[in-house]
């Protein structure tokens, strides 16, 4: 057994914590899984006296995380703060001085993840963050190694718990939006300002990372079209009932010829319809789960807990034995790789399909009209439904596949249609091929 | 970039061909994840003039496996021939001179894996085996890594393709095993002589590769308590429908503690019924489940392609990439680990629970005998239904968890019970709980 690997922790909250009681509870199985023995150097926090619930050296704690991380005696730097600074300035220095870096931290890497992979390769050295991405479910290593010899072409993801519950509650219970929000935050799963959920910055933030790692290029999260799920109505979640489908909010990344031909990533975050036969459908409350499509391997789905103490700590600590793993031997794992440089393709490329419910007029030449809309856009209609009366007469219709931007105008022309008295629900249909 | 690597490949199936045919079509892909670029050394079969649908140079065939294996230059070999011999002499020649090997052979893994790990220690070189469970699933390099920080305590699988599509017809259907199977013949899903399927073979190679790799541990196929499908009837089935259940054939490895108390591991695969509400119950048809119980992970699952051509040599490809990278960087990735050497738990002490259908006498009486059976054995009932009246009365019982012995003790006494005509069903419940 070779002599114990030195390790810095930087937060001490709820995920870090999680990861201080794994190291100390697991501590046998990690040297013999490792081949050698992990030793804490320090955890960086902001109130060393705070209580935790840890039992670790209270001499460990040190607020001055800019010291910790420059220790020529520390092997492995752990960053679970969170933001883009000081995590960055610190897990650079730690980098360029050839320190393994594991980390959790979604915003940093969808953001400025460039910046930390170029201090690893400076530092010659590891930086791992399967965390990043739904938690406890591993990702990043099945797509980076286990498909490595495979050409991934599609990634679809719920990777936000969140709005995953709030969504589930209001397929389960007819519940609308807000209450559904209210319950959620009753229960703690969402925060008291729900934004960053809820709007799909955080599921924007994790299909960069995604998208990144799929294709072997680069994705920001400025380059993710996102819609959250403020918007989605009890009718809209009616009429994905009505139609055998559930709404989930979807994380979506994509190969595909831009319209020169040239190949080209789409990554999106958006409320969209899914048929309740595909394996996404049954993905309820706060799990996760990512659906990958690859050329050979066919469709594959990890499925987990993708928040929370223990399973973001799970991950990390897969992190942590593969860095150790990698210092002992000398080597360096699966870093970046962004060879293929892959320009974005504008949201209004992707190809996708449209549900689309309408409160009509009830009189003779509404169909006439409303398919004259869809025409002018060159919109093929797969189904059309009409239902109820006078006043309360409803057209639903299901596109073919076609552009979003022809989409999104053909829905613009509706609405200025005298026959459509309102354009009642407007969703993507994604999950049943094109 | 480096110099090329070389690759032998034993076998030219349809894994065999579809894996040089990802090669050849992936060639720069390869090169950039590896570093460099991969060439072929020479294809080992046993009749080289037969046509295949592969386009390369003629002359990398040969019928002489063991000068193949036993070439200085040869870097990689890929073995997809299957069976024991002479599969296992030539993964040990290539092992002992230093060659990485990348096998999809489950029988020999879950046979004589020890053989081989030693040789791979011997020549200080990697033996990877990601294609020997549940094909294009990554499983093994997330239980190996990703978890590794982590304790598993059970894996549950639908490992084998085959009976998940017999099973899933007698589900939507209400076919009899026998008619589920011949259609599965008929397509394509089953052999002729489905025994190495039906009879469970198959997924208990599968389930003493998972145990080992989960546990850090050596376990093999003869550890594995094994009972296929060929005796579940149209009446189990439809038992487990009214329970809101559906029949799978599970491959389970759990980690507890033997009746002295050490820890211990059982193996086990067997038809049973799970709750509808199960991740698992949703896996339909030919397609493989993995479900994880973790202390810090939670409740992980991993779905996908089990088998055929493509999706197995997708799992291969990700292994050469991963070996032709540790070759590159001169390191090992994580090999054999059965540092646990956990001792194997006798079957009578799985701690299961069971669903009995009797056929009974419709007198007074009758519920107290059976259930008098069931108390001598110390088993506890956890729900029973009464149906029918006269000669058509059953009784549905469902039992709270006990030991696998005194389970199978009860209905050995109940077979004896006057009052009951006939033990129609007996199958074990899983998926809810202990």
């Amino acid at each position: 057994m070779s002599k114990p690997l030195k390790v810095a922790i930087l937060g001490c909250g709820v995920v870090g914590s999680e990861v201080v009681r794994l190291i100390e509870a697991h501590a046998e199985d990690l040297a013999h899984r490792i081949g050698a023995p992990v030793e804490l150097a320090g955890i960086a926090v902001r109130r060393p006296q705070r209580s935790r619930d840890v039992s670790v050296d209270p001499s460990l704690f040190t607020t001055d995380s800019a010291a910790l991380v420059a220790r020529d005696d520390v092997d492995v730097v752990i960053e679970v703060i969170g933001g883009i600074e000081p995590a960055r300035s610190l897990l650079i220095t730690a980098l360029e001085r050839g320190a393994s870096v594991v980390t959790a931290n979604k915003a940093l890497l969808a953001e400025d993840g460039s910046s930390l992979y170029d201090a690893a390769e400076r530092g010659n050295t590891d930086l791992y963050c399967e965390a990043s991405v739904a938690g406890a479910i591993p990702l990043l290593r099945p797509l980076r190694e286990s498909l490595a010899g495979d050409r991934v072409n599609r990634v679809i993801g719920i990777v936000n718990g969140t709005t995953n519950y709030i969504l589930t509650k209001m397929d389960s219970t007819g519940a609308s939006f807000t209450d559904a929000l209210e319950e959620a935050q009753a229960l703690g799963y969402a925060e008291a300002d729900p934004s960053a959920d809820v709007d799909g910055f955080d599921a924007a933030a994790k299909a960069a990372i995604l998208a990144g790692l799929a294709f072997h290029t680069r994705v920001t999260a400025a380059d993710v079209h996102r819609e959250g799920i403020s918007d989605v109505t009890a009718g809209d979640v009616k009429s994905a009932r009505d139609m055998d489908g559930v709404v989930k909010l979807l994380a979506i990344a994509e190969r595909a010829p831009d319209r020169n031909g040239r190949e080209s990533v789409g990554v999106r975050v958006h409320p969209a319809i899914l048929p309740r036969s595909h394996p996404l459908a049954g993905v309820r409350d706060a799990y996760n789960a990512v659906f990958i499509e690859a050329d050979a391997a066919g469709q594959l789905m990890f499925y987990g807990r993708g928040a929370g103490g223990a399973p973001t700590a799970s991950a990390v600590l897969g992190d942590l034995v593969a860095v150790c793993r990698n210092r002992l031997s000398g080597a360096r794992g699966a870093g970046d790789s962004s060879y293929a440089a892959l320009p974005i393709r504008p949201m209004g490329e992707t190809i996708t399909r449209y549900h689309v419910s309408l409160d009509v007029a009830d009189k003779a030449g509404v169909l006439a009209s409303v398919a004259q809309a869809f025409a002018v856009h060159d919109v093929s209609i797969q189904t059309v439904r009409q239902e109820g009366h006078g006043d309360d007469a409803t057209l639903d219709l299901v596109t073919h596949a076609a552009t979003d931007a022809a989409l999104a105008a053909t829905v613009e022309e509706l609405r200025r249609l005298d026959v459509v008295r309102a354009v009642a629900s407007v969703m993507r249909v994604e999950g049943g091929g094109a």
